[in-house]
C-alpha cells in the first residue's frame, strides 16, 4: 500500500468490504483490515438473516476476535445468533470483564445455558464478576492476574509467570503488569514484564518492583477508579478486599472503554436528553423520541412559565410595543453567556480540575468574567436599539436588561452544576436547554422590572 | 490505610498537603500521595514566588516525574522556573514527545539555551520533533523503539532488547512494544515483551511476532492517528515513512492525552466559546472574556435579527397581543429539539461512529423521530394554550407552529454538523447557541406566516 497516498493502513492487508463476506477466509481478512468502530458499523447494519449467515463463517479465533471489540450490544446480538456450544467457547477466548458485559446483557435463560457450557473455574470466576453490582469497579476488572513473591530472582520469575500464563487464561492484555504479593495474597508492589526483560537475571523481584502501588475499593464506582488509573498513569489499577488481598485489577483499556462510555452519555446529557446507550446510527426513531422527549416535556412545562409572565405584562407590552421586538435577543443573551460557563464547569468538573469546595474560586472568576462580558454586551445591546430606532429610553432599559440578564445568567450557571454535584446529582444534567429555560423565565421578569424603573410610560401601571 | 474508609489510596504513603513542603524529601512523599490532576491543582495554584521556593526543592528525580506528569502549560511555568543546567535535565529524563511538548511553548531564546545543555543525540533527536507541524502525528510521537529481526531466537531477541535499552534512553513507557524491522528499518511486524517472557527461549522471533501492524504516515492529524490507535485497540502506532521506514511509535499514554485534550476543545466548542487552551481554574477572568465574547457577539448579531423580524409583525402582535406570549415558548422547544439533535450526532461524529456519507440515514432517522416529537410537542402546546386561555383559534396556531418549528430545527440540525464537516470545519462549532440563534429567528416566521393563514384577525394585515 505504499506511495498509494492512503494515511493510515494495515500492513500487507488489502481493505475488504462487509459485503463481500462469503468465507471464514474471507471474515478473516476483512477483520485483519478494519477496526472497531468499522467492525460495529458494518456488522450493526446488518439485518437479522444477514447477521445469522455471517455468524455461520465465524470460527474458534475469529468470532472471540469480533466480540471482543465490537461494543457489547452487538456483541450480544452475535452471541445470540451463535449456537450455544460456540457462543460458550468464544466467551471463554476473551477477556473475563468484556464476556461479563456481554453475559449481563443476556436474558436469564440464554445466560445459564451458556454457564452450563463453559468449563470451571472460569464460569465461577464469570459469576463472581456478574455478583457485583454493574457501576462497581469489581465488575469491570480481571480476576486473572500474574502475582509473584518478592523474595524470588527475575529468572526465576520468569519461570514463575510462565507457569502461571497456563492457568492465566486467554491471552492476557498488552502491558500486563506482574504483581507482587505477600504469603497471604496481600498487594505489596508491582513490576512490568519489561522490568523483567531488562533485569540481570540474578536481580531480586524487591529490587526491580515499585513500592507504593495505588489501590481501589471494589464498590468504588467504576468512572471514578477509571479516572484514578489515568490520573495515576497506571497500565492497571489493582483492586483490593479490606485485608488488602488482590481481587483483581482494572485495565487502561477496561478504563478507556468505561471514560469513553461515560463521556457519551455526558455529553448527551448536556443536550438536553437521556443517554441513548446504543451507538446512534443504531438508535431507532422511537428509542430517540423515548430518550429525548422527557426533557422537552419538563423543558416546555418549565418555558411554558414565560406566557405567565408576559400575559402578566400584556398592558407593558401594549403601551411600549417595541419592548416585544427584544425579548428573543436579551433572554437568548442570557442563555448563550450561561450555557457557555455550565459546559466549561461541567468538563472541568468531569476531569477532575474543579471540585466542590473550589465554588468560591468559582464564582469570583465568574462573576469578575460576568463583569467584562455585561460591559460589551451593553455596548452591542445600545448600537441594535439605535438600528431598530426605539428611542433613548428602551435603548436604556434594553442595555441595562442585558447586562443584568448576563450577570444573573453567570451566577445561576456557576453555582447550579456545583450544587447539583454536592447533592450527588450527575453535574452533566444541567445542559443547555435547562440553562436557557432558567434564564428565560426569570430574565424577562428582570426586563420588565427595570423597564418599569426607567421607562415614563409605564409609571401608572 | 486499611479499614479507615478510604476507597483510593497509594499504599504505604500517607497523604501530604503542598503546603507543607518544605523539604525535598517532603516534596517526594507528596509525589508519591497524589495523581497528576492534584499534582497540577495544587502547584498550578502557587504564586510565582511560592512557585520558585517549590522549584529549588525538586531533584534528579522528582523534577522529571513532576513535569512529566503535570499540564504541559504547568510543565513550562516549572522548567522556567528552574536554572537551564537543571531543565535540561530534567527534559532529558522525560520522554521525547512531552519534552518537545514543553519546548515548544518555551520562547526562542530559552529553548536554544536548552537545547545547548542537552546532551546529542538526544537534542538532535528533539530538533527533529519539533519540526514536525504541531498538529501531526509525528509531532507527538516517540523516536525511542526498540527494533529487532525477525530472524533471530526468543532468547537472543532479549538480549539485544537489554543492550539496546541502555540507547533508548529513560524508562520506557509501560505496555511498550519491540517492533520487527529488515535491514533497512522497514517494519514488518511487533510483539510484547510479554511475549518475549513467556516465550520458549529458542523459538524464534517470527513465530511470536504479530504481522500486518497497523501503520500510520507522519503528518496525519494527531487526533485522527490518535482514534486509529484506540480504534485497532493498539499499545502504540508505528508512524512509518513512504519507505515503510519506522519513525518512530505514538504511545496509548500519548494518544489518551490528545483525545481528552481535543474532548475537552469539543466541550467548549459545544457551549459557544473558544476553546480555553489552559485548565479552568488557571483561566483568568479576562481570557475567560476573550475566549466567550467573540461567539456572544457573533450570536448577538445573528440573533438581532429576531428584532427585525417581530417589528415586520408588530401589526400582528397588537392586533393579537396573545401571539408575543407563546414567543419564548415556541422558539425555546425548536432550539431544544435542536441541540439534542447536534449534541448527539457531533459526539457520534467525534467517536467515528457517524461520517459523512450517512447524511441520507440520519436525515431519515432524525425526521422520523421529529415528527413523534413534533405531534407530543403539538399536544402538550394545546395543553398550555388552553391553561392561558387564549382561545381555540391561537391555540391551533400555537399547536401548529410548534409542529412545524420541530421539524424544521431537526432538518437544521442534522444537516448542518454533516454540512461543515463537509467543508472541512470542526463539526463542534454547532454549538447549543448557534441552533438556537437560527431557530429563533426562522422560527418566529414560521409563527407568523402559520398565524396569518389560521387567523382570521390577521386577514387584512
Amino acid at each position: 500500500m505504499q506511495g498509494s497516498g492512503v494515511d493510515v493502513g494495515v500492513l500487507g492487508v488489502l481493505p475488504v468490504r462487509a459485503t463481500q463476506l462469503d468465507s471464514a477466509s474471507a471474515v478473516d481478512q476483512w477483520l485483519r483490515s478494519v477496526g472497531s468502530v468499522e467492525r460495529s458499523r458494518q456488522v450493526g447494519a446488518m439485518s437479522r438473516d444477514k447477521l445469522a449467515g455471517f455468524v455461520s463463517l465465524l470460527d474458534s479465533r475469529t468470532g472471540p476476535d469480533l466480540i471482543g471489540t465490537v461494543d457489547p450490544d452487538l456483541a450480544t446480538r452475535i452471541v445470540q445468533s451463535a449456537d450455544a456450544a460456540q457462543s460458550a467457547r468464544w466467551l471463554e477466548a476473551i477477556e473475563s470483564d468484556e464476556a461479563a458485559e456481554i453475559l449481563r446483557r443476556l436474558p436469564d435463560p440464554t445466560r445459564e445455558q451458556l454457564f452450563d457450557r463453559i468449563s470451571e473455574p472460569q464460569a465461577q470466576a464469570l459469576r463472581e464478576l456478574l455478583r457485583w453490582p454493574p457501576t462497581s469497579v469489581a465488575a469491570h476488572m480481571l480476576p486473572d492476574v500474574f502475582t509473584i513473591p518478592d523474595t524470588i530472582t527475575a529468572a526465576e520469575a520468569e519461570t514463575l509467570v510462565r507457569t502461571q500464563s497456563t492457568q492465566v487464561r486467554g491471552r492476557a492484555r498488552v502491558g500486563a503488569l506482574i504483581y507482587v504479593t505477600d504469603a497471604d495474597r496481600r498487594l505489596i508492589g508491582f513490576l512490568e514484564f519489561q522490568d523483567l526483560v531488562l533485569a540481570q537475571p540474578d536481580q531480586t523481584v524487591s529490587e526491580l518492583s515499585s513500592a507504593d502501588p495505588v489501590w481501589v475499593r471494589p464498590l468504588v464506582d467504576a468512572e471514578q477508579a477509571a479516572q484514578s488509573l489515568v490520573d495515576y498513569d497506571l497500565a492497571a489499577l489493582p483492586v483490593v478486599d479490606d485485608q488488602r488481598r488482590l481481587l483483581g485489577v482494572l485495565t487502561a483499556d477496561a478504563a478507556a472503554d468505561i471514560i469513553e462510555t461515560e463521556a457519551t452519555r455526558d455529553a448527551e446529557r448536556q443536550g438536553g436528553s437521556e443517554p441513548l446507550e446504543v451507538p446512534y446510527l443504531r438508535a431507532s426513531p422511537f428509542r430517540l423520541w423515548r430518550k429525548r422527549i422527557v426533557w422537552l416535556l419538563v423543558l416546555f412545562v418549565a418555558e411554558a412559565y414565560t406566557g405567565t409572565v408576559l400575559r402578566a405584562f400584556e398592558d407593558e407590552m401594549e403601551a411600549v410595543v417595541a419592548l416585544a421586538f427584544f425579548i428573543p435577543l436579551l433572554i437568548g443573551t442570557g442563555g448563550n453567556t450561561g450555557t457557555q460557563i455550565t459546559t466549561t464547569l461541567v468538563r472541568a468538573m468531569g476531569t477532575g480540575q474543579v471540585r466542590l469546595r473550589d465554588l468560591p474560586r468559582v464564582l469570583a472568576k465568574e462573576m469578575s468574567t460576568g463583569f467584562l462580558v455585561a460591559l460589551t454586551m451593553a455596548a452591542a445591546a445600545i448600537v441594535r436599539a439605535w438600528t431598530l430606532g426605539v428611542g433613548p429610553q428602551v435603548t436604556i432599559t434594553v442595555s441595562l436588561t442585558v447586562a443584568a440578564i448576563v450577570l444573573w445568567s453567570a451566577l445561576v450557571s456557576s453555582i447550579l452544576p456545583l450544587l447539583l454535584k454536592k447533592c450527588r446529582v450527575d453535574p452533566a444534567v444541567v445542559s443547555a436547554p435547562m440553562i436557557a429555560t432558567i434564564v428565560d423565565g426569570t430574565g424577562l421578569i428582570i426586563y420588565f422590572l427595570i423597564a418599569h424603573a426607567t421607562l415614563p410610560q409605564l409609571a401608572g401601571l
